[in-house]
């Protein structure tokens, strides 16, 4: 279903290929986030465009709207939305937690509320395959349980190996009737030691790829870095590792200087929304007054359609004047921002200096997250 | 600066060609609004791509905000909004009586307050010419008086008089410091004399160049098609007209047939983001459930590049969830739409078919309006 070919190592740092029934990802990759089946404000084609060749989609929101008949008619998540390249959808899980206001977690699955007309649904490990299967996703997660932060040690073994529970579980019902190739989630919390030890009994279970969950949930970055260090050195070289809901610029390069393949994050498009510009030299807000008669493009050093076609003191007025266009231009840059890092990324790891690459692109973005 | 060629006359109905120094206009056209600098959730590109060959942005909104002083930095509105082609710009009156709450109009122009800041502005028939020199508008408008509906004969009378004083000046200052093509306004209210009067003697200033203004302000259709009819014979064979304001698809077809050259309409868009979407068939809304599993195209008979990837079904899961992708591609159709129609009646009248034609099509588009 899926293939991962690991082309160079550079340090830590891996360049590969991602190959699915649905086309090739080079990778290090960033995935836009395309929640409700479209990446906000953007087009498939725009997708593309900015060098995206993988795209995320939440189960969750699909789950609820438009439901899973409406899209199985449609022939699946790509018919539906126009994409025709690979789809990462994830399980629903992190968005059930978040959420829905009222749930309730037991052995078995999850009950809770929907948020958009109060109805009452289940997901359980099976269930959330049997979904993506409709979805007809590329690369499928299975149900998790996962924590905030800070939480016990306690907490985090408990949901670890609730965790790995369901994972047994999805499983074993994906190699029955799942399609797409089924990740499994390493959990276990901010211990080291569970997080080793939640790396060590999933790659037991034999996945074709590996997801990272529960981080960039507010705990300190330093402490996110120290973890993927321990559970990279858990995880089999030859298969594909993916850091859940992680992407700002900064942490990206520090991701893949740690070993992490595949990324998806909404920062980008959500920020963009509310003016955030992503430049070589850092964030900047477009609404600041700073930027009124700006005549430079959104980011003078970025070959994108947007800056080579728009000023600053055109897509500050576009802000101000609460233009659609304005967030719909944003997003698309910062969309071709991340596609361009990822893809100078791979450049610098494919020449063997990643290392030296990434200290000067983080020196000059002034942004520390 | 501008050079118009009737090439054909079908009945009442013109086929003509706007030659503006940033292009040619094959009339009938539809010129999409553009008001704040930017044709709302549409790139220039997409804009050119809908078949649009001319837009008219709002003096007033472009003034308010970003005001001239930016515009002027930037090199004009073309290079501001990114937009090559020809422009027409209208003097601002209109917004300045429908959207400033607090204003005063006396002899020499109007004060008004901004609704953006509060602040207090003052246009004149000089003073709009001015502005729209720094625009670099293709085609100017002159301030007028307009009136809403009903009122009496002798309001439209002092709003006339009024207008055509306007029109000397704004003449006369254009001959000195302006630059585009700057056209006549024909006002006159509802009473067929007053009209063919105000037709009569705005002609005789001779401009290259005349709009309809005061129509379509909730008078019955009738009564502005009788009225069409009237101005009709007064203005000469040789000048483009422009309807200003209206362009539903039926008021386009119906405003051809009487004689009209340019049209520029807000409605395509702003109900576009709403959900309404024109078909062959008439309008729908797509928020409707009966599309909820609708996998056909938005208008199944469309050409356009929303029609062909995109279907009913998903164009209403996007205005469900509230997404910005729905009002950017119901825009995109609508403005499609509405370019299609314009060129179909400029195929008609080429061949001569066109009251065949229009019936055809005002038949099958189930909508009056």
């Amino acid at each position: 279903m899926i293939r991962f070919d690991l082309l160079e190592q550079d340090a830590g740092a891996r360049l590969g290929r991602l190959h699915t029934p649905r086309g090739v990802v080079e990778t290090p990759a960033f995935m836009p986030v395309g929640t409700n089946a479209t990446v906000k404000a953007m087009t498939p084609e725009d997708v593309a465009d900015t060098g995206a060749q993988m795209i995320l989609a939440n189960a969750f929101h699909l789950y609820l709207r438009p439901g899973a008949e409406i899209i199985e008619r449609a022939g699946g998540l790509h018919a539906f939305m126009g994409w025709a390249g690979p789809i990462l959808t994830d399980s629903g899980g992190y968005q059930v937690l978040s959420l829905a206001k009222i749930r309730t977690l037991d052995e078995d699955g999850v009950t809770f509320r929907s948020p958009v007309d109060g109805s009452v649904h289940r997901f359980t490990p099976e269930g959330v395959i049997d979904f993506q299967r409709v979805l007809g996703s590329d690369v499928v997660m299975p149900l998790d349980v996962l924590l905030g932060y800070p939480h016990t040690t306690a907490e985090a073994r408990e949901a670890m190996e609730h965790t790995l529970r369901w994972a047994a579980r999805a499983r074993a019902h994906h190699a029955r009737a799942g399609t797409g190739a089924l990740f499994g989630i390493v959990q276990g919390g901010f211990d080291a030691a569970l997080r080793a030890e939640a790396a060590r009994r999933t790659v037991a279970m034999d996945f074709p790829g590996y997801a990272i969950g529960g981080l960039s949930v507010g705990e300190p970055h330093a402490l996110m870095h120290d973890l993927l260090a321990v559970i990279d050195l858990e995880l089999p070289r030859d298969r594909p590792r993916y850091l859940m809901g992680v992407g700002s610029p900064p942490s990206l390069l520090e991701g893949i200087a740690r070993g992490i393949d595949l990324f998806d994050c909404a920062l980008p498009t959500r920020v963009a929304r509310t003016g955030a510009i992503f430049t070589s030299g850092g964030r900047i807000n477009i609404r600041n007054a700073a930027f009124r008669d700006d005549l430079r493009p959104p980011d003078p050093e970025c070959p994108c359609r947007v800056c080579a076609r728009t000023t600053r003191a055109y897509l500050r007025h576009l802000f101000a004047a609460d233009e659609m266009l304005g967030p719909r231009l944003a997003t698309y840059h910062n969309l071709a921002f991340m596609g361009r890092l990822a893809h100078e990324a791979r450049e610098a790891l494919r020449e063997g200096r990643y290392a030296f690459w990434m200290r000067r692109t983080l020196d000059a973005y002034t942004t520390p997250w």
